[in-house]
């Protein structure tokens, strides 16, 4: 098996709805008791305002400042449907770390999302990463949704502890990964190593996890720079698993297989 | 480790929104390219109404019925917010399959959810369901969601080929599973016994795998029931897991480690 195997196919099993560019803005709103708590707790967030019910007035720590608000009037600054549960927070996004910091291969394993931009999906892979003890998540600059609103939420709090990357550029980050002496694996449905296999060879710290939009899979060239292009076994029977599921597979899977165990 | 292992201990992993009943209607509608597609395909499936788009209407097989319809009159029969690509129909709940069909420990795995309301939730597990091989899929009459709408749309076509087990009482039926020789394992985010020794020692196509609401976790009484509690190991930085999450990475592991791997 080389790291070309696989290049080139269509990558059928994770599919997603299509890449879009985001504005990056500098601020934006986090909403949800769980998601909010951990956003107060978390340094590399600085707080613009935060707005609570009386009831979640008393689960903040002593001497957070806020504004107290009835719950109606907290959903007038949310898009429609917000379940704010009378947690809200305007914030600006949480600082990423420089992928210098991230690249050694004693460090822990990281996921890279390559056009992941479902905001749901990109916070399930972060509570994910966090139940699996993942070192941080690379995502390219403007292909990837600001860590606020949904992503936040979806993440239950995840986001405020796992670090981001923003790189410009997917495929030349995995170079410099692989010459770091870390090793790449790209999910894709049609390879022919499974994820076990590669696993039980390649796991450890220095696990690198590439993971495509559900539609379009990996990139050509962000596939070409993958040392290993692996699958997930399946029946056969579905044509795919969303992405959510698939990085929770692999992630427990990388965990389970740490020598510590 | 007993059966009784974990029992009345709180079940802090795998949380879900509240249960409630269901009133069971004996129809509703199903959106969705993937979705209609599946239950088009599905004899389980009485069709009531086939509402298409003329893109639509080139997917359908020759000979199927329908109402040649605009867009917006589709979105005017279901849902605020229902992405229904073109695709709606109205529908009977496919049958469901009889306990005394899937007790054999010989037919393959059986998954039960204890609870689990959030039709997102049921429809991602149907879809891993249909990924791993599962042989049914077993809810509780009157507190599981009807195979429409969210669900369907969640599973994306999976509801048309898993089937569905409904039982008046979970626990009574763990009962039988086990008499018959299954082995029933539920999952308990605070069990010492863990997934993949659980998996190791007792996999196999007799395995049953109990899933509890997100909320709550197994009802005593279901808990009580099973031969093993097991915990899916996680890095301890994240209080849960999401069922559908959970759900993925049992079924999954159940498959990869059969026999015929």
């Amino acid at each position: 098996m080389t790291k070309n195997q696989g290049r080139n196919r269509p990558n059928s099993a994770y599919k997603s709805k299509p890449s879009r560019d985001f504005d990056e803005p500098a601020e934006g709103w986090v909403w949800g008791r769980h998601a909010v708590l951990a956003a107060i707790a978390n340094p590399r967030r600085d707080v613009k305002r935060l707005l609570l019910t009386l009831n979640a007035q008393r689960e903040v720590p002593d001497g957070t400042a806020f504004e107290d608000m009835k719950p109606d009037a907290i959903s007038a600054h949310l898009p429609d449907g917000a379940v704010h549960q009378g947690f809200a927070m305007r914030t600006t996004a949480p600082e990423a770390e420089s992928v210098n910091a991230v690249v050694d291969p004693t460090h822990g394993i990281l996921v890279v999302l390559d056009s992941v931009t479902d905001p749901h999906n990109v916070g399930a892979v972060f509570r994910s990463a966090a139940a699996f003890g993942v070192r941080a998540i690379v995502m390219q600059d403007r292909k990837a949704p600001p860590l606020f609103g949904a992503v936040a939420k979806a993440s239950v709090g995840a986001t405020e502890t796992i670090r981001q990357v923003r790189v410009t550029n997917i495929a030349d980050t995995l170079v410099g990964f692989r010459e770091a002496g870390r090793f790449v694996i790209g999910l894709d449905g049609d390879a022919q190593t499974t994820l076990p296999d590669a696993i039980a060879q390649h796991g450890g710290p220095g696990l690198v996890i590439v993971m495509g939009a559900e539609d379009k899979g990996l990139r050509p060239r962000v596939a070409e720079n993958c040392d290993l292009l692996v699958s997930i076994p399946t029946s056969g029977a579905i044509e795919s698993l969303n992405i959510s599921n698939a990085a929770a597979i692999a992630l427990y899977s990388a965990f389970a297989a740490r020598p510590a165990r």
